[in-house]
C-alpha cells in the first residue's frame, strides 16, 4: 500500500526496514470521492497528503471567478504547504477532481518522521526547496505570464494530463474562457 | 567576525566549536558599496550572503518600471533562493542600497555544510521552509494587495526601516507615486 511513497522518498535519501515500518505508521489511507475537499479557504492545512491514486486541483477565489494555479495527481504530495507550516488559515483550495486515495501524515507525525529517520531531515529540506521553486514559478506564472504562455507551461508541466482534465478545468488555469482556448490550441498545435 | 551569523545559526540548531570553525571557513567575507548588486537579472545566482551590516533591496523590472517586492536587512539572509537551488536565470535584482557587509557562501560550500555539521540538514529544511512562506507571502502581496495594505504591511515586515530607506524606495514598494505615498501615511498615521 505504502510502496510507491516508500519509492518516492528512497529517489532522495534510502531508508531501511524500521523506518520504512515507521512511514507506514505515520502516513494513513484515506479515500475521497470527486468533489470533495483535501482544503478549502479559511480552513487550516493539517496534513501533507501523498497523492497514492487521483487527482487534485488548486484554485484561488478572486472576486467571486476560481483561478486555477496547479493540478495534483500521482506521485505528489498534496498540500498547502504555507498554510500547514505556520498555521496560517488557507486562502486557497484544494479540490478533487478524481476519486482519489491519499496517504496522509499529521504536523506530528512529520516532525517525528524528520527527527526518527536518519535521512529525514535531509528529505524535509530537499522537498521545501522543490516545493519553494515550484510555488514561485506557480504563483509569479499565474499573475504574470499572458495565456499563450500559461497554456505551453500546462503541456510541459502537465503533459499526461490533457486527457484527464475537462476542458474548462484548463481554461481557468490558462486564465480565458473556454472558446478562447480552442483558438489557443489551435495556434500551437497548427 | 562571524558571531552573528553563528548566533543566528543556532537559533534553530546547537553548534560544535568544531562545527563553528568550519562555518567561519566556509561563509567569506566580502564588503559591497552602495549601488553595487548582490545579483542582476540574466544572472544565475551563486552564493548565499549573510548580512552583517549593510540593506539591500529586492526588485524586478515590469515594463521599465522598477517594482520592489522587499528588503533585507542585518541578520537576514541575502538570496534569490530559486536562481540559487536549480542554477536557473535570475528574473530578479538584489541591490546594495547601503555599503554593507555580507558573509557569503557558495552552493559547494553550502552542501558542505549539509553533510559535516550535524544539524545542517535541519538548518537547511527550516531555513527553506521559513524562506518559502516569506516568499509566497511576498508575490502575493506583490500582485493582489492594494497600496494602503502594502504600506501596513511594509511597516509591520520593517518597522525600523523606515528612517533608513528613501522615501521613492517605499514608494516602488507600495507600488504607488512618491505623491500618493504621503497621502496614504497620513490615512494611516491619522
Amino acid at each position: 500500500m505504502h510502496e510507491s511513497l516508500i519509492n518516492r522518498i528512497q529517489q532522495f535519501v534510502p531508508l531501511s526496514d524500521t523506518e520504512k515500518e515507521l512511514i507506514r505508521q505515520l502516513f494513513k489511507v484515506k479515500t475521497f470521492a470527486r468533489g470533495e475537499y483535501f482544503l478549502k479557504e479559511g480552513q487550516i492545512c493539517q496534513h501533507v497528503g501523498f497523492i497514492q491514486k487521483g487527482l487534485v486541483r488548486y484554485y484561488i477565489n478572486k472576486e467571486g471567478e476560481e483561478l486555477i494555479y496547479g493540478f495534483g495527481m500521482e506521485g505528489y504530495f498534496a498540500c498547502n504547504y504555507e498554510s500547514f507550516l505556520d498555521h496560517s488559515i488557507s486562502t486557497k483550495n484544494i479540490q478533487f477532481i478524481e476519486d482519489s486515495t491519499l496517504l496522509m501524515i499529521t504536523h506530528a507525525g512529520l516532525q517525528q518522521f524528520y527527527s526518527d529517520i536518519k535521512g529525514g531531515e535531509r528529505f524535509g529540506r530537499l522537498i521545501a526547496e522543490h516545493i519553494f521553486v515550484e510555488s514561485v514559478k506557480q504563483i509569479s506564472s499565474l499573475y504574470s505570464d499572458p495565456p499563450e504562455l500559461r497554456y505551453r507551461k500546462f503541456l510541459e508541466s502537465y503533459p499526461e494530463l490533457l486527457q484527464r482534465i475537462p476542458q474548462y478545468h484548463i481554461s481557468s488555469y490558462v486564465g480565458v474562457k473556454p472558446q478562447s482556448l480552442s483558438r489557443i490550441r489551435k495556434r500551437i498545435l497548427g
